[in-house]
């Protein structure tokens, strides 16, 4: 299709270069606004990159765009957790089924992969440019660039400004607008675990590893260089906390105390925690998303917290999803822009949700005998009925055709199941011997 | 007592003036920044004023204030509700006990009562000053007036500036502060019955009107000159709403089908729809509502929905609580303000959530001949056991020493014991033999 139709993207971050590469492809013209200089001009610093979780779905729209196998090839594969106790005991639990895993991949190298893809269609990006105002009447954007400030005209606006959104802000600014904003009692921090002789990964390469500590958790996930990037999930106030770890002193004994094994590999703890930021998690919603042709998408519509690894998935699924309404409807815009907010949102509702569920998982149910139970006889559901019983995570992680909300109804049909199945006696021995045939009629009944 | 602590009040409204004049009496030099003009110097409209349900939480703070005589004379009692039908059927359903009722009172004349009530314990108001820019460190207030600037620094501010409030918006932008804003689908418009021959009340006076009709209503309160406000709430999109009525034969149609009885005494029906803007409605909240010295308060921290005629009542209850705090605490406001805010969020977040359940009550229930029925058996109950069974409605509306949130616990518990109840058969011939003694046991159980 040719069109003369001409989009501004808000947002040069993975979502909007995503999007912008999906709608150069469909022959539209596309502008990019980016308040941030251009991270390809900057030194990356090697090894202490921010590695995000990437999965089937956003996987699949990689792949839609002609870049899954190009960054496949630079992200490491994930096939489970690996637990660590106080003890420096270690144990496993992979996320699907042989041969299924999530990727560790650097999230700056992923965007200038997609910035790359999307020059090479013929968008234009335009670093160190602030959104200043909107105008949704009129689709206008004005944009300020060394105290100079020029007004566009488009024919469609598209904030993937991310979770402090410019353009969702002058959406809010109109009447009937919802939003919230929720943070958890919860921040964190990065640290890191650099790499042994020659590049070698002094961890567990292809795992996501875990220090669940109950009411708060340390995960690593593996970078390229043999690195790893910790993330500390702590809370803001109360006994122990980021409040409470006030010296030095407080800080090296909580960590020898709290996760011994890791504290061994982390020589630059003590000046990793002082200098790197404390921050903050947030659950951020608002509805509509669609003013006019305006429309917000990716953390800008709907910010998560991380513990799904779904973030980055889900904005990437915005922009499939977007695409194949364009697709369907013949990229007529009205038609479209309502549609996709009213299908997309309570998607975006369940997996706001379900992250937030999993960070009790992460953190103190994945160092629990019942829950590894748990997990051992999903895991069988699954093997003897693939297609009956897919367990939750598996749904959200693998499976690009199962929207999120239907992932969140199904699991919690399994969970009122598997309840029930947890309360029989013995079950640790016995276990084998379930009728779970079943079980899984149970999951068709209404 | 007497301070030199010097504190800024945002807003001139009900709650914002309430407040100078408690803390005025505490002895406390207290400056009131309001936006707009004195509305002392406005003409005021005879007959056009908006009114709102002042009830015993609000009196109980005027009370105290030394102000509750004076507005008393003033307002109208309204000892119930009065609903008409479609066919003009009259019924009615009292609020309370014999002698209990709310009371219908200007806005307007409310807020002068309160200004000249401060301004005479010595508090200064500054009006067409607009709040530019609040330093919750400094704690500092910029204020622009006819484009000039001056920025005064404060020993506390407290935003009583309204549902947007401009202190709020300077507490939102710190991090880690929850906020929501949740329009409902309906909006409000307020319309006009003028008084009959000589001021007379061509509806009952005594009453608050409701006209109920299942997904809308309208209501009616009565003003000091015979007039009675109108408001009707109804959906702003679908089949019958605000979109649907587009010409003139739409609306009177409409009006004349649906609210025949009153469309008889509005002449100027047409000319008020068309004239008086159309409006939505909100609840918001925020938390925490401190930082550093500076608290919001009111409709500023917690907006709510109409439909308990709670609004202004939680507000002037804010202002009693925080009163007897200081009162508590010897004005010490480090231990008084977070305290203040813990204690009074599950309170103001209880009134949020009644006030959106009254409206499904209000539009729809009022007209059902089983909820009649339910509120007889609960009206006989107190009449019978007055201390353990005090219907919800009374609760919150003639009990200033029950918390909303106990008043929603207690109602919650009240609702599960009716459920029971009204599945009995024959109810409507029986219900006088209930065996009331044991229902009210019920209330006492865990």
């Amino acid at each position: 299709m040719k069109t003369d139709k001409h989009i501004a993207i808000a947002g040069a971050g993975p979502v909007g270069s995503l999007l912008a590469l999906y709608l150069a492809k469909r022959g539209y013209r596309v502008d990019v606004f980016e308040r941030r200089p251009d991270l390809r001009a900057e030194t990356l610093q090697a090894g202490r990159s921010i590695n995000l979780a990437l999965s089937t779905r956003g996987i699949r729209a990689l792949d839609e765009v002609g870049l899954g196998d190009a960054l496949r090839r630079v992200a490491i594969p994930m096939h489970g957790r690996v637990m660590h106790s106080v003890q420096g005991q270690i144990s496993s639990l992979p996320y699907g089924k042989q041969g299924q895993f999530i990727n560790s991949i650097s999230r700056s190298g992923l965007n200038v992969v997609l910035i790359n893809g999307a020059e090479a269609q013929g968008v234009n990006f335009h670093f160190n440019q602030r959104v200043a105002h909107v105008d949704l009447q009129k689709t206008t954007l004005t944009l300020q660039q060394n105290g100079g400030e020029k007004k566009l005209a488009f024919d469609a606006i598209i904030g993937a400004d991310g979770a402090f959104s410019a353009v969702r802000a002058a959406l809010q600014f109109t009447d009937r607008v919802d939003y919230s904003q929720d943070y958890i009692d919860h921040g964190y921090k990065e640290l890191h675990i650099p790499a042994g002789p020659n590049g070698s990964f002094l961890l567990e390469k292809n795992a996501l590893h875990i220090w669940p500590r109950e009411s708060f958790m340390m995960i690593a996930l593996p970078n390229p260089d043999g690195s790893f990037t910790c993330t500390l999930f702590f809370p803001f106030e109360g006994a122990t906390s980021f409040a409470s770890l006030k010296t030095n002193e407080d800080i090296v004994a909580f960590f020898k105390n709290t996760f011994p094994d890791a504290v061994a590999l982390m020589p630059d703890l003590l000046h990793d925690y002082q200098t790197n930021p404390t921050s903050s998690l947030v659950t951020m919603k608002c509805y509509p998303w669609v003013k006019n042709k305006t429309l917000v998408i990716g953390d800008a519509a709907h910010a998560v917290v991380p513990f799904y690894g779904q973030g980055m998935n889900a904005g990437f699924e915005d922009c499939r999803v977007l695409n194949e309404l364009l697709d369907t409807h013949h990229d007529d815009w009205d038609v479209v822009l309502p549609m996709f907010q009213s299908q997309r949102k309570q998607d975006t509702d369940a997996i706001a949700q379900l992250a937030l569920d999993n960070f009790i998982e992460m953190r103190d149910l994945v160092a629990d005998a019942d829950f590894l139970l748990r997990k051992k006889i999903e895991a069988r559901l699954h093997e003897l009925y693939p297609e009956q019983w897919i367990p939750q995570y598996s749904m959200v992680t693998f499976h690009d055709t199962i929207r999120y909300s239907e992932a969140q109804a199904l699991g919690r049909k399994q969970k009122r199941i598997m309840d029930d199945v947890m309360k029989l006696p013995h079950l640790a021995t016995t276990w084998q011997s379930l009728d779970f045939q079943q079980l899984v009629r149970r999951m068709q009944e209404a």
